[in-house]
């Protein structure tokens, strides 16, 4: 039932492909999940996995678009006439208003029938008994009719719109208190290596602290998903196989270490002992080089190279935009990327693209990069503090600072701001 | 101690001021909250309110940036060596390489005292016994030096550092488990209006469901918040005072309603009382005129205009900035925004900065804006749709499609992005 070729890091130089060739042979494994209901006030960042109706008109009733006077027939500048009463927001319709006279009537209420138009109070002297029109106004105006935005049964929102905050706002109104969604993915962190700890704890010599499960579960959460961390796995596969069969119960495993030939191959042959399918190894990146992908019967498998900077990159780079393709989000590989300027100078790269951490700003409208070449691709600190990838395309020469590059933002929008310590 | 002007909506025709300028008499009251302590796992998105140290040298150990063979000395093309053993990643640091030979080590592997150079895998025979080198390295290669990227007592982040995922990789690599960071703002929203209710009921003829709960807590959950709901205020002070009063007790209360001339004056009588002082009231913008800044002892309040446009509006351009100064996160009016280019045509404004919902696409690294007129401030969905606001400076005339505009975006990154339905 399925074909893991295990080949040695020397054999896997031919098989490497093109990022985008990658990402072809993920997609089709990315269908959004099917439709959860779920209350509305939880349903931020998710998407319709139905189409919503309008269950009012909108607006409800013919109501006033300002506050000041609802006349029954056109007046003369400077014409006075009675005001029979005032109509607020919340009043019942069913007023009615004589022909040659005035109601005060205030924004958001109704228009008395026999009314044709509503001038505002600015253009009149705003009298409580009488009122005189400095400034006449057109049959209809400031008037919006009954259901002239919507209709009930019209569609409020279709399948596959995205819910923010003003999305869910319009829901409000509507009324619509559970909302089917495309279930988010249920996705599990686990990190392997023998020499890998828990970051609370103190690493004996050799040892270093997991940060891949740190960096995993905020990432995750900053996309409105809780990640199951499921720990550290040693290099062995009595320890390797509990764990990743628990975490094939998941949508979507995220594997972060196995930097070093042996431990990868090793997780790869648990892999395949559980029936996982590979989707594609190696692709043409740096760093990430030796990214995984893979699938079986219940989801996908991604097998993140160890070191922080490779994880990081894949996360961005292939992770998320498939995290987001399950929730029924569009997004690809380098989706959503963005012309910048250099502020600084862009290194070459040889026979690979080449991924970078950059801080962004915005300078008078425009997106500038600084590149923050690491030391190497255990400087964390450097990939950890970007605010966007920059990518320097295979083959490619230095850039000096000034000329434009490309960057995929990593958060929220703006992409870097904060206050100087 | 207070000077709360009252004025009639006619009045203020003459104070209203441009935004900028309101922004300007609002950031003074914008500083940082003190700091707390919370859990490195609670505290994506918030800044650091002092510096944090490095507590471990990075690398911790002289150790292997390559799968390969660590070699005492130079070798000449085609030489071969003896290997003594392997040393694997997690290892403990401490053995010695003799003169003249060769270990096998792994990527991240502690070096051996004595070697002097790692000589990649790939550019060898591989061999297990000894190994024959294809290609020799020079001195210091594949070698990460211990330290050679940050030392034990440097300064990791600095204050000021916003904690996003990868900053939270870095924090977890020194072990840190509790952050000092900037206090998230405690949010109050109140909506008020007599006609205005709950959105799970079903509303009586002129009654309108509340949307501006709904946009408030899900915005807010957006940047990280979680605000809370006071309700639904009549149009009383009795109703109003106690609402407002627990509203007060929170560093920030949103008030949203108050379309109408009589509930806006009557919301600002009950401030007065509670002794808010004014900051602004009305800014030359379309929607959200009657926007009202006010202070207090314990904190600001935003009297949001009622229509749930000039909510929106008025929280992405106002209280959006507000709230992250608060956490530390440098913002401000119209921070953020950039330009795109416009692929319908932009309508003219008159005496105010006009602000339309647009929906923004990236579209060969550039930024795509469709304005989305709305038939009035009513129009919700048009609204609540958008996922940038896009500007009309105040006296432009309208613009066609291929110019280019301003636009602030509202969410994450990429900012539109839904699987057709």
């Amino acid at each position: 039932m399925y074909h893991w070729p295990i080949v040695t890091h020397r054999d896997r130089e031919h098989y490497t492909m093109r990022p985008e060739e990658a990402w072809d042979l993920l997609e089709p494994h990315l269908l959004p999940l099917p439709p959860v209901s779920v209350d509305r006030r939880q349903a931020l960042g998710r998407v319709l996995a139905d189409p919503l109706p309008a269950t009012v008109d909108v607006p409800g009733e013919t109501v006033s678009a300002m506050d000041g006077y609802a006349l029954s027939g056109g007046a003369e500048p400077g014409e006075s006439r009675p005001v029979e009463g005032t109509i607020a927001a919340g009043d019942p319709p069913g007023a009615h208003l004589a022909s040659g006279s005035a109601a005060r009537i205030m924004t958001g209420a109704p228009v008395p029938s026999g009314a044709d138009r509503v001038v505002p109070v600015e253009l009149t002297d705003g009298g409580a008994e009488r009122v005189r029109i400095d400034r006449p106004v057109e049959v209809g105006a400031n008037i919006r009719r009954r259901g002239e935005v919507m209709r009930r049964g019209d569609e409020l929102l279709p399948r596959g719109a995205q819910l923010g905050a003003g999305t869910l706002a319009l829901v409000a109104t509507h009324g619509h208190r559970r909302l089917s969604v495309h279930r988010p993915p249920r996705v599990a962190v686990l990190t392997t290596g023998d020499e890998v700890v828990d970051p609370d704890t103190d690493p004996a010599p050799g040892q270093l602290r997991d940060s891949h499960t740190d960096f995993l579960l905020a990432a995750g959460r900053g996309m409105g998903l809780e990640l199951e961390a499921l720990g550290i796995a040693g290099d062995s596969v009595d320890s390797l196989e509990p764990l990743i069969r628990r975490g094939l119960a998941s949508d979507v495993l995220l594997l972060g270490g196995g930097v070093s030939m042996g431990e990868f191959d090793l997780v790869e042959h648990v892999l395949a002992d559980l029936d996982c399918e590979i989707v594609f190894d190696h692709v043409a990146i740096q760093p990430g080089k030796p990214l995984v992908a893979a699938r079986h019967s219940g989801g996908l498998v991604f097998g993140l190279p160890g070191n922080p900077a490779s994880v990081m990159a894949c996360f961005w780079l292939f992770v998320r935009p498939a995290l987001r393709r399950l929730m029924g989000i569009d997004d690809r590989f380098w989706g959503g990327a963005l012309r910048a300027r250099l502020d600084a100078e862009l290194p070459a790269s040889k026979k690979r693209d080449r991924f970078l951490p950059a801080n962004v700003r915005v300078s008078g409208g425009e997106l500038v990069a600084t590149p923050r070449p690491p030391v190497g691709s255990h400087d964390l600190a450097a990939y950890g503090g970007g605010s966007a990838l920059v990518r320097i395309p295979v083959s490619s020469a230095a850039r000096p600072a000034g000329e434009s590059c490309e960057i995929l933002p990593l958060g929220e929008w703006p992409p870097e701001s904060t206050l100087a310590g």
